[in-house]
């Protein structure tokens, strides 16, 4: 069972009663920016402010009663581990995130807040994976992965699904690619809408912490099938890109979010109705990537 | 003829077809904070990025053609000048601003760019009303009061105006003060609801740009006349409350924005349904005043 159209409508029906109906925003300067006429669909404003609350609310409301009772688990740096913990609070089951030492004191109050177990680990991947097993092993809880997961794949389609609903002649939708779950579960509520997905040059090291993965083997193929165009972006487009939207929009999104805007200025497309999928607005105030302190560790790390 | 609520009515009508009518934005997180039914009304959202467009639209549009030709003028460092400015264009007629050689780049880029012509002058009171004056006899302009002028008063009072038309049943609008035309306005708006004025403690030094001025004669004679109640609040509160709005609403608004939300969450309004009036969101994003370097300039500045 593939991810299809009527899995992504199904999962906007099982979802309405948890996420928010997010706006559509227009902004003036930002269709001079672009050249074209551009639509927000602001996921910085959803729940825990990432559109990631939408998939981990599916997956988590699909699961049976006996399948969620243990609760579920992951691990995350950044906006699923929060996802998770919430959209397993709102079920009333428990949730366990395996999270990097690294990871910054406001985004493990914030997986704390939503009520979840915080494991803490070393940060890689195996370090990572290795104590997901172990928490796996001791609760019985269920993994719920950031994107390789066909429930939340239709679960992150539905953002650009109330777009569509809202803006019913776009003629293209740009959205961020990292692990591929957000531009492949757009590919499937839009089609045949032509999908852009923007992608860091350097996946490793970019500033958009929340693509510093690659797509797996699902997320590729769904992405294949709809002819998906990827739009490679610099470091400082997409810093630039951010600030474009600060300045002018006043709204606070994420450098992962902000490599979508950087695509759709890139990809010229000249006066055509353009959807932007905006994913998420968590950043950390206190190292903003222009601040020059950032901006020398961006440079080090681009080196390295 | 004093302002009254009649020509605010009035002010409404006039500038509709210039200004955006802003949204109201809610947030379960904001409401958690301040502890009460919080209505955000947007005016960081409005054109310029500040509710002073309204006030210089209903100026520049109530004057009479003849007076209008020579344009308008006016000294600013801030968001007045760029409303002036945006004003004037969409009349079509000069407009004429004198601004301290201190204003940042980005402000008298701003200004430029709304098609005004910029003179510089030093940053005292004395420097910049004697240039003014200049401008004034060499171009045959009005000059158009940021504050202190009944059109401006009731232009600024529209912004509550629809608040209130939005969500009729509120206990009490808080706004910030700096010159009070926003605070009166508001008042006189809304009346007889209760309207609470934030203002920072020490406004000469303040990190609320907006509010380094205090009322006239006239501003202060509708504030007293509406039992307007003052809550004065500190530095670290006013940029407390911005983080909050920052990281929480994903909204970027200014410190003199922000001084409106540290009153509201330092009246201890318990419940009651509270408007805020957010009063924009123009802000110097390489100096915000979380940043190390600022904290330093702020301590040193409170210090001297």
């Amino acid at each position: 069972m593939s991810v299809d159209r009527a899995r992504v409508d199904e999962a906007a029906v099982r979802i309405a009663p948890f996420v928010h109906r997010t706006p559509v925003l227009r902004s003036h300067a930002l269709d001079h920016w672009v050249d074209a006429h551009v639509f927000v669909k602001a996921e910085h404003l959803q729940r825990v402010g990432a559109f990631k609350y939408r998939g981990a609310t599916n997956a988590v409301q699909s699961l049976t009663e006996s399948g969620a009772r243990r609760g579920v688990a992951a691990h995350s740096s950044g906006n699923h581990g929060a996802a998770l913990a919430l959209a397993a609070d709102a079920r009333g089951v428990p949730a366990y995130v395996v999270m990097p030492k690294t990871a910054s004191t406001a985004k493990r109050a914030a997986v704390r807040r939503y009520g979840a177990e915080v494991t803490l680990c070393d940060d890689s991947l195996d370090a990572r994976r290795a104590v997901l097993a172990e928490v796996l092993d001791r609760t019985g809880a269920v993994e719920i992965h950031p994107f390789d997961d066909e429930r939340v794949i239709a679960g992150a389609g539905t953002a650009a699904l109330e777009l569509t609903q809202e803006v019913p002649d776009l003629d293209v939708v740009v959205t961020p690619i990292g692990g591929g779950g957000l531009c492949s579960g757009t590919c499937v509520a839009v089609a045949p809408i032509r999908v852009i997905g923007g992608t860091p040059r350097d996946r490793a090291s970019t500033v958009a912490d929340g693509l510093r993965t690659g797509c797996s083997a699902r997320t590729k193929a769904i992405l294949d099938e709809h002819d998906v165009e990827q739009i490679v972006v610099d470091e400082a487009d997409i810093v630039g890109a951010m600030r474009v939207v600060w300045e002018r929009t006043k709204q606070v999104i994420e450098p992962s979010a902000a490599v979508a805007f950087a695509a759709a200025h890139a990809a010229k497309l000249d006066g055509a109705r353009v959807g932007v999928i905006c994913s998420g607005g968590n950043v950390d105030l206190d190292a903003l990537p222009w601040s020059s302190a950032t901006s020398r560790q961006l440079r080090r790390s681009a080196r390295g």
